[in-house]
């Protein structure tokens, strides 16, 4: 047995056998169908202090709306209707009265924006560091989630906003250092992203988009698990990917490469899809790529190749 | 606000609107109602080495498995049947493969019993201590979820099965000094409990059966949330608790109280639920005492009160 991440997830899929008609690990969300002709969808996410966050560098309120967008953002990744979020939380004793209201605060404001409570949870004690984690039932009409396993050679690589500025901001953020508006907007990415939770459900509801996914790992990696699901390959133009105007201006004065930043950051929390050329497309996108028959992801106007960001 | 565990969920509850028709915060699961005359019941509970488990004080095989067991019995409390789990780990790099091995194989054995596979998850990286987070999913015919709240003066208060003997096998391993079978016997219920699915999916379909829970925390904790949520007091006659002989040898020899461990020793995980006199209880259980119209929990025979046991 291999314990890198994947190799682990790839392990444990063996062990269990999932029944009819379910989609169990390996996609943004496991799918369980109901009788009504409704499907539920199910995330979980862990944050651990240490490994996901340092205090000393996230403020509590963007931490609780954090914790609650990444799992919204894996509802949007599938098309469906987030419907409620459980959290559990192992809270260290140094953490006092003030800071668990403005975490909750974080998390209700984004958990409202999206339309969707808090239905339960576990507090307790942890002895030194803070962990989290959020579980998020959504909703789909059954047959309309997006999979990661459904590209065609032929279809369209699309996202559907501007890559690298949540990455940028976390480089911002560790370098402590903080002059320009851009940089503030770049940080605020990061810390605060806005699940694509609208668009989500628009893309599931239209004939001829085929695999759909949320970004988090950025798509050097995330690209790579719908090509491995689907069994085909990819080319990607690196020229056409979008760059937000901040990115540019922030990646210009501190000499970073705002291309490996789009691929790799991670965090971006937008929406990766693929499409037939001629997809009358209900949302705001950027056309990046194409689906190929052929293994292998091709970057072309790249002087290298780019695999993403893992937390393992 | 007050940071005690109650008093946390208390406040946190006060933040969150939940639609109509939704059970959230405050019983062993939340219940969402689906389309098609079923209810989801969702549950999530998170387990921290230090707070806890030792991994000095438990096997992999049993941690794997009790993760999995306290959450099935959640859905066991609200007489759902377990449809999915979610599992998140949070891993030191401490541990083996070996380790990770016995972990799953243990999930999955009591997994398999209940009839409940692993859906989905999150495996990630911790800095130092191991982190567990388990949800669960189960179904129910919409309005046959057992409640706290549904205790009616006049009730019967009963029990599954014979109590203190998880309690008492913690001591057992604390102690870390185990000679008799019968210490072996308590070890292996406090590592292995075995959630009362059936028994809860029984009672559920029962008439004359009104509040019911599983005891994570001894009834003397468990009660008292059964008689808040319903507005009723009890007496419970301590003389009619259901102790098993394992326990009651083991008190003997050792000098403890079984009275006590039956009440405060906590994660025994049998179901305790109140019922009209003269309901056909279809599953063996213990009548210990009556609810009552006046607020208060008394105890009858006992020369002292009894809280339960707290993990925060």
């Amino acid at each position: 047995m291999e314990k890198g991440e994947f190799g682990l997830i790839e392990w444990i899929r063996g062990q269990f056998r999932v029944p009819d008609g379910v989609l169990g690990i390996g996609d943004d969300c496991a799918v369980i169908p109901q009788h009504d002709g409704q499907e539920t969808l199910v995330t979980t996410d862990m944050l651990v202090e240490g490994t996901h966050f340092l205090l000393e560098d996230i403020d509590p309120y963007s931490l609780g709306w954090k914790s609650a967008a990444v799992n919204l953002s894996d509802i949007a990744g599938m098309g469906g209707k987030p419907v409620g979020t459980f959290l559990s939380v192992a809270l260290p004793k140094t953490l006092d009265d003030s800071f668990l209201e403005d975490f909750f605060r974080g998390y209700k404001d984004i958990s409202d924006r999206a339309g969707c409570p808090l239905l339960g949870g576990d507090t307790t004690a942890s002895p030194d560091r803070l962990c989290i984690n959020v579980t998020v039932l959504g909703n789909c009409a059954a047959g309309r989630s997006r999979k990661r396993s459904a590209a065609k050679p032929g279809d369209l690589v699309c996202v559907t906003g501007p890559l690298g500025d949540s990455g940028a901001g976390l480089k911002v953020i560790l370098d402590k250092v903080e002059r320009f508006e851009e940089e503030t907007i770049l940080r605020e990415r990061h810390y605060r992203p806005v699940p694509r939770i609208d668009e989500g459900m628009k893309l599931a509801e239209t004939p001829g988009v085929n695999a759909m996914m949320d970004i988090s790992d950025g798509i050097g990696s995330d690209l790579r698990h719908i090509l491995e699901e689907s069994g085909t390959g990819a080319r990607v133009d690196v020229r056409s990917l979008p760059l937000s105007a901040e990115l540019r201006a922030v990646c210009a004065r501190r000499g970073w490469d705002p291309v490996a930043l789009a691929l790799e950051g991670g965090e971006d929390y937008e929406l990766l899809f693929t499409c037939r050329p001629g997809t009358a497309v209900p949302v705001s996108h950027t056309v990046i790529g194409e689906i190929l028959a052929a293994p292998g992801l091709h970057w072309e106007g790249a002087e290298r190749d780019f695999i993403g960001f893992h937390h393992f």
